[in-house]
């Protein structure tokens, strides 16, 4: 690996160039060293998100970030591994119910999540809604669950991809987050380091999610699906809408106990129809095309797995969820049905009701969150409640109401449904 | 002053937008103070760099750059004020004579000058080479010598557009110094906080210059004299060729020397030209344009002017200049014309020899530089020397040899003479 100098790096980016392997390589692991600075790489960043990388400087930089950390080793999993990854939405609880469920499959699902930041919520954050769960375990506590019961959620140590966890802080702050290079290689760098055999990306399009646009959506979903394959990672990827959110529950306590009721063969029809596709599409991937996730979800075998995935890590699953100090139920002005709840408004609703984050190390308030009474399609009355807010402050009640006061939309006749699953890139 | 998030400043000038007054105004100060983080700063200079600014966003941040420090009260001068700024360029000494020059004409110059860095030298490096001349003046000092002797070459004091001095040092490190808004507000806050009532700009282009083509040079010369008369400085610029050294002299003592040689009357007709069109351009725009620079060089009055001012701030005109340890002289290998001496490969020869510094905290060598013997048109034959390296370490040589190897062009007829001053804009 040769030296080079930052700003010879920075302007070839800028003028256009493409980086070579030797400026790449250089470059990632001299920011994770501190020898390139934070006022380099972010300049770096801004080129890379107006100027683009083509698909071969993707795969290096990828490479790169994972080879600035430690790989884990599945080989003594004695189950196919295969791991889902969402960009993240609102509602989007799918890897609570996903996971246990994949798992009583016959898989094994070696999940690394994260903490929520802005609108959406974090799998972490809702799961530590659970009395005594803990998100965080060694590797060879990691290990030893995945071999034993199939299905790990857990906190992505600090060793996976060092340098993505260093460049994703700088981003947040520098407006350069919006780079599809770089949220690609940032998802497939942790995914493939993490050591999973197969992996299904939840790519979400909408109001509520990172892509606005189908387009955009599909060039991820691209290039997340070649660097997986260039990795030896077996990698499909699905479209799928989130201009509303997913379920009734938007929060902690209130999207765990929803997939609870997932679990238990019940819940909203589109949290269940989202998590059985996934799951299809994880067990093909993994090998097991005959597993029927369906079955496993309808005679408990699901819901054993859950219970067995939270008592490993200290949870309580039967013990009561927090409840919610405060409530404010929102009604309709008219009779009609509900033409649209827009995600982006309800998230966040839900995040100054203090489900959410403003800062990395600020907390969650686990019963805060925003409960849909009615979802787009379904009829309502004039005084009938559309939603309720829930928050442990009263004083979070009113910024909230003002979030989320255009959120849902009626209209006279019943609206168009739109598909949940819009395209499938493989 | 509304409060904004840097954040939101950056993805605005990222997605092509104009910032409002009122984002600039904040995220200069905000800069100044430390509240926006210089990888912030960066990334929103690479998205200006190459996203652009209105002429609107550019006088509006020139202005918060000023207003970042302190505007220095010229008033009590009893002289129209005039200054000159270049752009920088290869053996360009021309502040040296053209100051005490104008001074000598009737005019006051507050030459308020930086250093060099990289391959162009800086005007306060050269007049260092004058045993005891110092470069910083109080405000007081700078103001007493400007009344009564006309003319001042003295540094930059602190509290002169202080976000600058800031930005400056940021872009050098992030690839962000060749954005032309950021080019322009830098030169003119500073040259607008010094007090001047006039100003004229030679911006140079060529191999030798920052601006590589007319019309990137045109673009920052159309932007500078915008910016001065909308603050009320009468700005006039001159486009000056820079593909060839000015002179025959790079580096410090031996660009002072020429400096020197031209006030008494000879000097090379190159530098004698572009100090005479620079001087009759300070004096039209001071309102003094019946002077006659021509005689004020020929009879004496310009030198007397020159010895006033390197004695009001220590230096000993007649002491002896700085001499060199070490010559190299390189010679012709076959008869002809000198069909070129390209500007940037002289600039970078002489930076090696010692003239030069790469770090700002680096010292410069008096005595090191480049000579020219022979200059574009001249005839010569093989064996005549074509230059000279000079240096206080033999050790620095080598470089500079390498970088010299292929600077000068030898042809077998005489070249056509390239116009000095190219444009006029006002």
């Amino acid at each position: 690996m040769g030296t080079f100098a930052a700003v010879d790096v920075i302007r070839a980016k800028r003028d256009g160039g493409v980086l070579s392997d030797g400026q790449i390589d250089w470059v990632v692991d001299a920011y994770t060293r501190g020898v390139v600075a934070d006022e380099q790489m972010s300049a770096l960043a801004m080129a890379i998100l107006l100027n683009g990388m083509t698909g071969p400087e993707i795969a290096r930089w990828t490479a790169a970030m994972i080879a600035s950390g430690e790989r884990l080793d599945l080989s003594t999993v004695p189950r196919p591994t295969v791991d889902k990854h969402s960009t993240g939405g609102v509602g989007d609880k799918i890897t609570l119910p996903l996971t246990p469920l994949v798992a009583a499959c016959g898989a094994a699902v070696p999940q690394l999540s994260g903490r929520g930041l802005g609108h959406t919520g974090g799998t972490l954050d809702k799961l530590e809604s659970i009395p005594g769960w803990r998100a965080t375990l060694g590797n060879d506590e990691f290990l030893a669950q995945l071999r034993d019961l199939g299905a790990v959620i857990c906190a992505a140590g600090a060793g996976l991809a060092p340098a993505d966890r260093k460049l994703y802080a700088l981003r947040d702050v520098t407006g350069t987050v919006e780079a599809i290079p770089l949220i690609a290689s940032s998802i497939m760098s942790k995914k493939i380091a993490e050591g999973t055999g197969a992996l299904v990306l939840d790519v979400k399009v909408g109001s509520g999610a990172f892509m606005k646009s189908v387009a955009d959506a599909r060039e991820l979903a691209r290039t997340m699906v070649e660097l997986g394959g260039a990795h030896g990672v077996r990698t499909v990827a699905l479209l799928t809408e989130m201009s509303t959110p997913l379920g009734r529950a938007v929060g902690n306590a209130v999207e765990v106990a929803e997939s609870v009721e997932v679990l238990a063969g019940g819940g909203p029809p589109d949290v269940v129809e989202l998590t059985l596709a996934l799951a299809r599409e994880m067990l093909d991937a993994a090998g097991l095309p005959d597993a029927d996730p369906a079955a496993a979800l309808a005679d408990g075998r699901a819901m054993d797995s859950w219970r067995a995935m939270v008592r490993a890590q200290g949870g309580a699953p039967d013990a009561p969820l927090a409840s919610a100090n405060e409530v404010e139920v929102v009604r309709a002005g008219a009779d009609g049905y509900v033409a649209a709840v827009d995600a982006y408004a309800i998230g966040v609703a839900a995040w100054r009701l203090g489900a959410g984050r403003a800062r990395k190390e600020d907390p969650v308030v686990a019963a805060a969150g925003v409960v849909l009474h009615k979802r787009p399609g379904e009829a309502v009355r004039a005084g009938e409640p559309l939603y309720e807010l829930r928050a442990d402050d009263a004083g979070r009640i009113p910024a909230a109401l003002a979030e989320a006061a255009e959120a849902v939309r009626i209209s006279a006749t019943a609206p168009p449904v739109a598909p949940l699953v819009i395209e499938r890139i493989d």
